[in-house]
Protein backbone atom coordinates (compact mmCIF):
# COMPACT_ATOMS: atom_id res chain seq x y z
CA UNK A 1 0.00 0.00 0.00
CA UNK A 2 2.73 2.41 0.91
CA UNK A 3 4.44 1.93 -2.03
CA UNK A 4 1.59 2.28 -4.37
CA UNK A 5 0.86 5.59 -2.61
CA UNK A 6 4.51 6.44 -3.56
CA UNK A 7 3.98 5.63 -7.55
CA UNK A 8 0.95 7.90 -7.21
CA UNK A 9 2.91 10.81 -6.15
CA UNK A 10 5.50 10.10 -8.71
CA UNK A 11 2.57 10.10 -11.18
CA UNK A 12 1.43 13.41 -10.17
CA UNK A 13 4.81 15.08 -10.34
CA UNK A 14 5.19 13.44 -13.89
CA UNK A 15 2.28 15.09 -14.65
CA UNK A 16 3.85 18.31 -13.50
CA UNK A 17 6.37 17.98 -15.70
CA UNK A 18 4.82 17.31 -18.74
CA UNK A 19 3.03 20.52 -17.73
CA UNK A 20 6.19 22.44 -16.96
CA UNK A 21 7.72 21.35 -20.52
CA UNK A 22 4.26 22.92 -21.69
CA UNK A 23 4.69 25.83 -20.72
CA UNK A 24 8.24 26.38 -21.09
CA UNK A 25 7.76 25.75 -24.78
CA UNK A 26 4.77 28.27 -24.54
CA UNK A 27 6.66 31.44 -24.24
CA UNK A 28 9.33 30.11 -25.62
CA UNK A 29 7.14 30.33 -29.02
CA UNK A 30 5.20 33.55 -27.42
CA UNK A 31 8.43 34.93 -27.20
CA UNK A 32 9.55 34.70 -30.75
CA UNK A 33 6.14 35.47 -32.26
CA UNK A 34 6.29 38.72 -30.52
CA UNK A 35 9.76 39.38 -31.48
CA UNK A 36 9.37 38.23 -34.89
CA UNK A 37 5.96 39.32 -35.83
CA UNK A 38 4.59 35.90 -36.53
CA UNK A 39 0.84 35.88 -36.24
CA UNK A 40 1.03 31.50 -37.22
CA UNK A 41 2.92 30.92 -34.01
CA UNK A 42 1.61 33.44 -31.79
CA UNK A 43 -2.15 31.34 -32.15
CA UNK A 44 -0.19 27.95 -31.81
CA UNK A 45 0.71 29.31 -27.96
CA UNK A 46 -3.44 29.68 -27.95
CA UNK A 47 -3.45 25.53 -28.52
CA UNK A 48 -0.70 24.54 -26.15
CA UNK A 49 -1.93 26.61 -23.26
CA UNK A 50 -5.33 24.51 -24.13
CA UNK A 51 -3.00 21.34 -23.78
CA UNK A 52 -1.95 22.80 -20.22
CA UNK A 53 -5.17 23.57 -19.18
CA UNK A 54 -6.13 19.82 -19.67
CA UNK A 55 -2.81 19.03 -17.82
CA UNK A 56 -4.22 21.07 -14.80
CA UNK A 57 -7.16 18.95 -14.43
CA UNK A 58 -5.14 15.78 -14.71
CA UNK A 59 -3.29 16.72 -12.40
CA UNK A 60 -6.04 17.48 -10.49
CA UNK A 61 -7.84 14.66 -10.80
CA UNK A 62 -4.88 11.98 -10.53
CA UNK A 63 -4.36 13.85 -6.87
CA UNK A 64 -7.82 13.37 -5.64
CA UNK A 65 -7.35 9.21 -7.30
CA UNK A 66 -4.42 9.29 -4.48
CA UNK A 67 -6.92 9.73 -1.67
CA UNK A 68 -9.56 7.85 -3.10
CA UNK A 69 -9.13 4.44 -1.23
CA UNK A 70 -6.66 5.80 1.41
CA UNK A 71 -6.04 7.95 3.95
CA UNK A 72 -3.07 10.38 4.05
CA UNK A 73 -0.75 11.43 6.47
CA UNK A 74 0.20 14.84 7.44
CA UNK A 75 3.14 14.26 5.15
CA UNK A 76 1.28 13.39 2.21
CA UNK A 77 -1.04 15.44 2.42
CA UNK A 78 1.08 18.65 2.68
CA UNK A 79 2.98 17.12 -0.45
CA UNK A 80 0.21 17.11 -2.29
CA UNK A 81 -1.44 20.12 -1.83
CA UNK A 82 1.79 21.62 -2.57
CA UNK A 83 1.92 19.82 -6.31
CA UNK A 84 -1.46 21.81 -6.67
CA UNK A 85 -0.24 24.68 -5.63
CA UNK A 86 2.57 24.32 -8.08
CA UNK A 87 0.01 22.96 -11.05
CA UNK A 88 -2.35 26.28 -10.25
CA UNK A 89 1.19 28.62 -10.72
CA UNK A 90 2.13 26.90 -13.86
CA UNK A 91 -1.41 27.14 -15.74
CA UNK A 92 -1.05 30.80 -14.49
CA UNK A 93 2.13 30.72 -16.67
CA UNK A 94 0.69 29.11 -19.77
CA UNK A 95 -1.85 31.99 -19.21
CA UNK A 96 0.93 34.63 -19.46
CA UNK A 97 2.47 33.14 -22.46
CA UNK A 98 -1.20 33.91 -24.07
CA UNK A 99 -1.11 36.71 -23.34
CA UNK A 100 2.61 37.41 -24.69
CA UNK A 101 1.07 35.41 -27.93
CA UNK A 102 -1.92 38.27 -28.26
CA UNK A 103 0.15 40.86 -27.94
CA UNK A 104 1.44 39.96 -30.92
CA UNK A 105 -1.31 39.37 -32.87
CA UNK A 106 -3.53 42.50 -31.74
CA UNK A 107 -0.82 44.50 -33.68
CA UNK A 108 0.20 42.46 -36.82
CA UNK A 109 1.76 43.10 -38.81
CA UNK A 110 2.89 46.13 -37.14
CA UNK A 111 5.64 44.53 -34.32
CA UNK A 112 4.24 44.95 -30.95
CA UNK A 113 7.94 45.36 -29.34
CA UNK A 114 9.17 48.62 -30.61
CA UNK A 115 12.66 48.16 -32.09
CA UNK A 116 14.13 50.28 -29.07
CA UNK A 117 12.66 48.24 -26.64
CA UNK A 118 13.71 44.44 -28.70
CA UNK A 119 16.92 44.37 -27.12
CA UNK A 120 15.26 44.26 -23.67
CA UNK A 121 12.38 41.96 -24.81
CA UNK A 122 15.00 39.70 -25.95
CA UNK A 123 16.93 39.54 -22.49
CA UNK A 124 13.56 38.96 -20.37
CA UNK A 125 12.65 36.07 -23.02
CA UNK A 126 15.80 34.14 -22.20
CA UNK A 127 15.78 34.60 -18.71
CA UNK A 128 12.18 33.38 -18.84
CA UNK A 129 13.04 30.56 -20.56
CA UNK A 130 15.89 29.62 -18.02
CA UNK A 131 13.55 29.87 -15.57
CA UNK A 132 11.20 27.44 -17.23
CA UNK A 133 14.07 25.14 -17.50
CA UNK A 134 15.01 25.24 -14.16
CA UNK A 135 11.58 24.31 -13.22
CA UNK A 136 11.36 21.21 -15.26
CA UNK A 137 14.65 19.51 -14.10
CA UNK A 138 13.82 20.79 -10.69
CA UNK A 139 10.67 18.76 -10.93
CA UNK A 140 11.93 16.05 -12.40
CA UNK A 141 15.14 15.65 -10.21
CA UNK A 142 13.56 16.39 -6.97
CA UNK A 143 16.21 19.06 -6.93
CA UNK A 144 15.98 21.26 -3.90
CA UNK A 145 18.77 23.53 -4.81
CA UNK A 146 18.22 24.18 -8.11
CA UNK A 147 14.81 25.45 -7.05
CA UNK A 148 16.33 27.41 -4.30
CA UNK A 149 18.35 29.21 -7.30
CA UNK A 150 14.86 30.66 -8.90
CA UNK A 151 14.76 33.34 -6.20
CA UNK A 152 18.02 34.83 -7.34
CA UNK A 153 17.41 34.86 -11.09
CA UNK A 154 14.67 36.38 -10.64
CA UNK A 155 16.41 39.75 -10.07
CA UNK A 156 17.39 40.40 -13.54
CA UNK A 157 13.73 39.94 -14.75
CA UNK A 158 13.24 42.75 -11.86
CA UNK A 159 16.37 44.79 -13.35
CA UNK A 160 14.98 44.35 -16.96
CA UNK A 161 11.62 45.55 -16.08
CA UNK A 162 13.17 48.57 -14.15
CA UNK A 163 15.00 49.26 -17.73
CA UNK A 164 12.17 48.66 -19.65
CA UNK A 165 10.08 51.40 -17.40
CA UNK A 166 12.94 54.11 -17.52
CA UNK A 167 13.52 54.05 -21.53
CA UNK A 168 9.62 54.26 -22.04
CA UNK A 169 9.13 57.05 -19.44
CA UNK A 170 12.31 58.92 -20.87
CA UNK A 171 10.95 62.56 -22.09
CA UNK A 172 12.43 61.79 -25.55
CA UNK A 173 10.86 58.38 -25.88
CA UNK A 174 9.68 58.80 -30.01
CA UNK A 175 7.48 56.26 -29.91
CA UNK A 176 4.23 57.35 -28.36
CA UNK A 177 1.47 56.48 -26.40
CA UNK A 178 0.41 53.02 -27.99
CA UNK A 179 4.12 51.33 -28.10
CA UNK A 180 4.35 52.21 -24.39
CA UNK A 181 1.18 50.49 -23.10
CA UNK A 182 2.02 47.88 -24.87
CA UNK A 183 5.46 47.61 -23.65
CA UNK A 184 3.99 48.32 -20.38
CA UNK A 185 1.53 45.53 -20.32
CA UNK A 186 4.41 43.19 -21.67
CA UNK A 187 6.56 43.80 -19.28
CA UNK A 188 4.21 43.09 -16.61
CA UNK A 189 3.69 39.88 -18.17
CA UNK A 190 7.22 38.21 -18.13
CA UNK A 191 7.55 39.92 -14.50
CA UNK A 192 4.41 37.93 -13.51
CA UNK A 193 5.77 34.92 -15.37
CA UNK A 194 8.87 34.92 -13.35
CA UNK A 195 7.30 35.36 -9.82
CA UNK A 196 5.19 32.59 -10.50
CA UNK A 197 8.25 30.80 -11.15
CA UNK A 198 9.96 31.59 -7.86
CA UNK A 199 6.89 30.79 -6.68
CA UNK A 200 6.93 26.74 -7.92
CA UNK A 201 10.71 27.05 -6.89
CA UNK A 202 9.37 27.21 -3.29
CA UNK A 203 6.75 25.00 -3.94
CA UNK A 204 9.13 22.43 -5.32
CA UNK A 205 11.98 22.95 -2.21
CA UNK A 206 9.33 21.76 0.01
CA UNK A 207 8.38 18.82 -1.90
CA UNK A 208 11.76 17.55 -2.42
CA UNK A 209 13.33 14.79 -0.27
CA UNK A 210 16.07 17.40 1.17
CA UNK A 211 13.15 18.45 3.74
CA UNK A 212 14.16 16.85 7.12
CA UNK A 213 11.97 14.43 8.98
CA UNK A 214 10.17 13.33 5.77
CA UNK A 215 9.45 9.92 5.88
CA UNK A 216 11.78 9.24 8.56
CA UNK B 1 -15.23 12.79 15.61
CA UNK B 2 -17.66 13.77 12.43
CA UNK B 3 -18.66 16.89 14.91
CA UNK B 4 -15.15 18.21 15.75
CA UNK B 5 -13.81 17.89 12.16
CA UNK B 6 -16.93 19.71 11.18
CA UNK B 7 -15.88 22.50 13.32
CA UNK B 8 -12.51 22.66 12.52
CA UNK B 9 -13.38 23.30 8.60
CA UNK B 10 -15.93 25.67 9.86
CA UNK B 11 -13.16 27.89 11.61
CA UNK B 12 -11.02 27.60 8.16
CA UNK B 13 -14.04 29.18 6.32
CA UNK B 14 -14.19 31.56 9.59
CA UNK B 15 -10.46 32.85 8.58
CA UNK B 16 -11.31 32.52 4.83
CA UNK B 17 -14.42 35.41 5.67
CA UNK B 18 -11.78 37.36 8.06
CA UNK B 19 -9.15 37.56 5.07
CA UNK B 20 -12.16 38.44 2.56
CA UNK B 21 -12.81 41.47 4.70
CA UNK B 22 -9.63 42.74 4.81
CA UNK B 23 -9.01 42.23 1.20
CA UNK B 24 -12.09 44.46 0.32
CA UNK B 25 -10.51 46.93 2.76
CA UNK B 26 -7.40 47.00 1.67
CA UNK B 27 -8.83 47.36 -2.06
CA UNK B 28 -11.61 50.06 -1.03
CA UNK B 29 -8.39 51.95 0.76
CA UNK B 30 -6.01 51.32 -2.37
CA UNK B 31 -8.81 52.91 -4.89
CA UNK B 32 -9.62 56.23 -2.19
CA UNK B 33 -5.67 56.30 -1.93
CA UNK B 34 -5.44 56.23 -6.19
CA UNK B 35 -8.20 58.60 -6.57
CA UNK B 36 -7.81 61.38 -4.07
CA UNK B 37 -4.22 61.06 -4.05
CA UNK B 38 -3.56 60.32 -0.53
CA UNK B 39 -0.34 58.83 0.74
CA UNK B 40 -1.17 57.96 4.16
CA UNK B 41 -3.90 55.95 2.91
CA UNK B 42 -2.06 54.52 0.51
CA UNK B 43 0.54 53.61 3.16
CA UNK B 44 -2.31 52.02 5.41
CA UNK B 45 -2.43 49.64 2.31
CA UNK B 46 0.82 48.03 2.60
CA UNK B 47 -0.14 47.12 6.82
CA UNK B 48 -3.27 45.64 5.51
CA UNK B 49 -2.02 43.25 3.28
CA UNK B 50 0.76 42.41 5.98
CA UNK B 51 -2.20 40.91 7.68
CA UNK B 52 -3.64 39.83 4.91
CA UNK B 53 -0.47 37.35 4.10
CA UNK B 54 -0.49 36.18 8.25
CA UNK B 55 -4.09 35.59 7.78
CA UNK B 56 -3.43 33.30 4.53
CA UNK B 57 -0.50 31.27 7.43
CA UNK B 58 -2.98 31.30 9.27
CA UNK B 59 -5.84 29.19 6.78
CA UNK B 60 -2.76 26.91 5.96
CA UNK B 61 -2.10 25.88 9.66
CA UNK B 62 -5.21 25.75 10.67
CA UNK B 63 -5.51 23.02 6.71
CA UNK B 64 -3.29 21.14 8.05
CA UNK B 65 -4.18 20.87 11.79
CA UNK B 66 -7.41 19.50 10.78
CA UNK B 67 -5.74 16.28 9.64
CA UNK B 68 -2.94 16.39 12.02
CA UNK B 69 -5.03 13.44 14.12
CA UNK B 70 -7.51 12.13 11.50
CA UNK B 71 -7.83 10.56 7.96
CA UNK B 72 -9.64 12.91 5.85
CA UNK B 73 -12.49 11.50 3.33
CA UNK B 74 -12.22 12.49 -0.24
CA UNK B 75 -15.03 14.78 0.15
CA UNK B 76 -13.17 16.82 3.08
CA UNK B 77 -10.18 16.75 1.14
CA UNK B 78 -11.34 18.25 -1.74
CA UNK B 79 -13.21 21.07 0.55
CA UNK B 80 -10.00 21.34 2.34
CA UNK B 81 -8.14 21.90 -0.94
CA UNK B 82 -10.50 24.19 -2.15
CA UNK B 83 -10.15 26.55 1.07
CA UNK B 84 -6.57 26.66 0.35
CA UNK B 85 -6.88 28.07 -3.28
CA UNK B 86 -9.49 30.10 -2.19
CA UNK B 87 -6.76 31.82 0.36
CA UNK B 88 -4.22 31.94 -2.10
CA UNK B 89 -6.50 34.08 -4.80
CA UNK B 90 -7.43 35.73 -1.52
CA UNK B 91 -4.07 36.71 -1.42
CA UNK B 92 -3.46 37.55 -4.96
CA UNK B 93 -6.29 40.16 -4.34
CA UNK B 94 -4.29 41.75 -1.62
CA UNK B 95 -1.43 42.28 -3.32
CA UNK B 96 -3.24 43.67 -6.28
CA UNK B 97 -4.40 46.31 -3.51
CA UNK B 98 -0.73 47.27 -2.90
CA UNK B 99 -0.16 47.60 -6.43
CA UNK B 100 -2.57 50.18 -6.29
CA UNK B 101 -1.74 51.97 -3.27
CA UNK B 102 1.78 52.02 -4.56
CA UNK B 103 1.12 53.66 -8.53
CA UNK B 104 -0.78 56.38 -6.18
CA UNK B 105 2.11 56.55 -4.15
CA UNK B 106 4.79 56.55 -6.75
CA UNK B 107 3.65 60.07 -8.47
CA UNK B 108 2.26 61.76 -5.28
CA UNK B 109 1.57 64.61 -4.68
CA UNK B 110 0.23 64.17 -8.41
CA UNK B 111 -2.60 62.03 -8.92
CA UNK B 112 -1.64 58.84 -10.80
CA UNK B 113 -5.59 58.55 -12.70
CA UNK B 114 -5.75 61.77 -15.08
CA UNK B 115 -8.52 63.60 -14.66
CA UNK B 116 -9.77 62.06 -18.15
CA UNK B 117 -9.60 58.34 -16.42
CA UNK B 118 -10.91 59.35 -13.41
CA UNK B 119 -14.37 58.32 -13.87
CA UNK B 120 -13.73 54.94 -15.27
CA UNK B 121 -11.30 54.01 -12.16
CA UNK B 122 -13.98 54.75 -10.00
CA UNK B 123 -16.38 52.59 -11.66
CA UNK B 124 -14.13 49.76 -11.94
CA UNK B 125 -13.34 50.30 -8.09
CA UNK B 126 -16.84 50.42 -7.47
CA UNK B 127 -16.94 46.41 -8.95
CA UNK B 128 -14.14 45.97 -7.35
CA UNK B 129 -15.88 46.68 -4.23
CA UNK B 130 -18.87 44.81 -5.20
CA UNK B 131 -16.92 41.57 -6.09
CA UNK B 132 -15.35 41.15 -2.61
CA UNK B 133 -18.42 42.18 -0.71
CA UNK B 134 -20.23 39.32 -2.53
CA UNK B 135 -16.97 37.21 -1.31
CA UNK B 136 -17.45 37.98 1.90
CA UNK B 137 -21.11 36.97 1.85
CA UNK B 138 -20.72 34.29 -0.59
CA UNK B 139 -18.31 32.53 2.12
CA UNK B 140 -20.01 33.60 5.60
CA UNK B 141 -23.42 32.21 3.88
CA UNK B 142 -21.69 29.37 1.77
CA UNK B 143 -24.22 30.62 -0.44
CA UNK B 144 -23.36 29.04 -3.67
CA UNK B 145 -26.36 31.12 -5.92
CA UNK B 146 -24.42 34.52 -4.82
CA UNK B 147 -21.21 33.09 -5.33
CA UNK B 148 -22.24 32.16 -9.44
CA UNK B 149 -23.28 35.97 -9.70
CA UNK B 150 -19.15 36.71 -9.90
CA UNK B 151 -18.92 35.51 -13.12
CA UNK B 152 -21.38 38.08 -14.51
CA UNK B 153 -20.42 40.67 -12.43
CA UNK B 154 -16.81 40.18 -13.59
CA UNK B 155 -17.94 41.38 -17.80
CA UNK B 156 -18.55 44.90 -16.43
CA UNK B 157 -15.24 44.98 -15.32
CA UNK B 158 -13.66 43.87 -19.24
CA UNK B 159 -15.93 46.08 -20.35
CA UNK B 160 -14.44 49.42 -18.38
CA UNK B 161 -11.31 48.07 -18.99
CA UNK B 162 -11.90 48.09 -23.10
CA UNK B 163 -12.97 51.37 -22.66
CA UNK B 164 -10.28 53.00 -20.54
CA UNK B 165 -7.82 51.53 -23.34
CA UNK B 166 -9.85 52.61 -26.20
CA UNK B 167 -9.64 56.25 -24.44
CA UNK B 168 -5.73 56.09 -23.57
CA UNK B 169 -5.11 54.91 -27.38
CA UNK B 170 -7.25 57.62 -28.94
CA UNK B 171 -5.06 59.74 -31.50
CA UNK B 172 -5.75 62.96 -29.30
CA UNK B 173 -4.81 61.47 -25.86
CA UNK B 174 -3.84 64.44 -24.24
CA UNK B 175 -1.89 62.99 -21.50
CA UNK B 176 1.29 61.49 -23.08
CA UNK B 177 2.93 57.98 -21.98
CA UNK B 178 3.57 57.86 -18.32
CA UNK B 179 -0.32 59.02 -17.76
CA UNK B 180 -0.93 55.94 -20.04
CA UNK B 181 1.24 53.75 -18.99
CA UNK B 182 -0.03 54.39 -14.98
CA UNK B 183 -3.70 53.53 -16.86
CA UNK B 184 -2.95 50.56 -18.63
CA UNK B 185 -1.61 49.13 -15.67
CA UNK B 186 -3.89 50.06 -13.26
CA UNK B 187 -6.15 48.83 -15.28
CA UNK B 188 -4.97 45.59 -15.48
CA UNK B 189 -4.32 45.38 -11.65
CA UNK B 190 -8.44 46.07 -11.43
CA UNK B 191 -9.23 43.34 -13.81
CA UNK B 192 -6.91 41.16 -12.46
CA UNK B 193 -8.27 41.43 -9.28
CA UNK B 194 -11.82 40.92 -10.66
CA UNK B 195 -10.94 37.95 -12.48
CA UNK B 196 -9.73 36.26 -8.73
CA UNK B 197 -13.13 37.12 -7.51
CA UNK B 198 -14.64 35.28 -9.97
CA UNK B 199 -12.41 32.70 -9.47
CA UNK B 200 -12.79 32.71 -5.60
CA UNK B 201 -16.58 32.25 -6.58
CA UNK B 202 -16.30 28.94 -8.84
CA UNK B 203 -14.48 27.30 -5.59
CA UNK B 204 -16.80 29.04 -3.21
CA UNK B 205 -19.73 27.00 -5.53
CA UNK B 206 -17.25 23.79 -4.78
CA UNK B 207 -17.46 24.30 -1.02
CA UNK B 208 -20.91 25.07 -0.57
CA UNK B 209 -23.59 22.91 0.31
CA UNK B 210 -25.90 23.59 -2.84
CA UNK B 211 -23.19 21.05 -3.88
CA UNK B 212 -24.98 17.36 -4.40
CA UNK B 213 -24.05 13.98 -2.64
CA UNK B 214 -22.04 15.99 -0.09
CA UNK B 215 -22.43 13.93 3.40
CA UNK B 216 -25.29 12.42 1.65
Amino acid sequence: MRGELQDELARVTSSLVTMAKAVREAMRQASTALLAADPTLAQQVTVRDAEIDVLYRVVEDRIYEVFADRSPDPVDLRKVMTALQVASDLERMGDLAVHVARSALRRHPVPAVAPELAHLFRAMSTIADELAGKIVSALADQDAELAGQLDGDDDAMDELHRRLFSVMLRPDWPLGVEAAVDGALLGRYYERYADHAVNVGRLVMLLSPARPAEHA
